[in-house]
């Protein structure tokens, strides 16, 4: 059996350090682990990426950025993450997948939320996390480490053309995103898993390697 | 007040040639006429066009190929629809629009409808046409006029992996096409004129300017 696993949280919670700890552990009890990076990892992931991180070009709508995104997934479902859940036991890890879209462009952009959804639906194909684990932690802690330009109480000027990258959002923003995230994981309880990225790197990559196994079943295996 | 007005149909009905019809006459009446053509006329819109019309690209999922025309018309539409449409009395003419996407990803590639609409409302924000001309021809007429590799009654070779450039697409996707869009003017009577594509440009351009004449109420006017 395979498995999917994504990792969720604002910016600055450690997920990519937390994704390579996983990997880590896992490869070590050799497991096929298939790490992913959103919105990369396909051609058109990459095309769209550079649009995405261009600084000179025009405001991006929310509209359309919920759609560029759900296209580089949809390639990505369809071309990777779908061919590796086939293989008798790999473990694909996403860094960010559906629950970012609601997060981000739902809460923080305002889309409604049942739209939201429908194109996550479209662009997965319904295939869905078999776990996620959400890194929950202070904005203010996170917007510190990415060293974003939001400042303290003051948010920076919002450009209302267009939306701008998400470390350069304020405060506000980023405070949307994160409850949320709260709010979804209320919801689905059976599938995500909310853990305090306040701790050290250690703790947390522990408390994370604990849910993990037993979600695969490890426990008796090892 | 100000009108949008979208062409529709399967390839090689006359779109481009009726909207360059209708734009020479609505100007002789010194009406504000702007020409839209999707998915330019934003830089997204280029953007997304380079990569739709690039030949040695990979194939494109259905879910993709639907995410970036949506993409590019969410750009379109806040950019320049939207503000074009705010001015006093401007008609804004697109040549494509909401049910390309129905008849084409939809009837044609399969994707749900309910989806696609939901994909519309977002990318459009609501912006429905006043007025949608649908250029109906049997699907071999306008094949031949743009001289489609499409083989006769032998479908060319179809690549299970992904999307192809539409003239491409077998002889039985673009009659799925057609039927689409014929269902869906069933559906919206009132916003949707079918018009017979198989006449002379002349005579084609006459029965388009009547529709239109009425729609805007210009009878009584000239």
């Amino acid at each position: 059996m395979s498995f999917l696993i994504s990792f969720e949280g604002c910016e600055g919670t450690g997920k990519t350090t937390q994704v390579t700890e996983l990997v880590r552990r896992l490869n070590q009890l050799n497991h096929d682990v298939f790490r992913i990076r959103e919105p990369g990892s396909t051609k058109l992931g990459d095309y769209l990426r550079m649009w995405l991180k261009d600084e000179t070009r025009e405001a991006l709508s929310p509209e359309s950025e919920v759609f560029l995104f759900a296209a580089a997934r949809a390639a990505l479902v369809r071309d990777v993450i779908i061919p590796l859940l086939a293989r008798p036991s790999s473990v694909v890890i996403v860094d960010r997948y559906i629950d970012s879209t609601i997060a981000y462009q739902g809460y923080g952009r305002g889309i409604g939320l049942e739209e939201i959804k429908m194109v996550n639906k479209i662009s997965t194909q319904g295939t869905e996390p078999d776990l996620t684990i959400l890194l929950d932690a202070p904005v203010r802690n996170g917007l510190r480490r990415v060293g974003s330009g939001t400042q303290g109480e003051i948010p920076v000027r919002h450009d209302k053309k267009g939306t701008r990258r998400f470390e350069e959002e304020p405060l506000e923003f980023h405070e949307r995103v994160r409850s949320g995230y709260l709010s979804i994981a209320k919801d689905e309880p059976e599938r995500i898993v909310q853990v305090d990225a306040t701790g050290s790197i250690g703790e947390i990559a522990d408390t994370i390697w604990g849910i993990v196994q037993s979600k695969l079943n490890l426990d008796g295996k090892e």
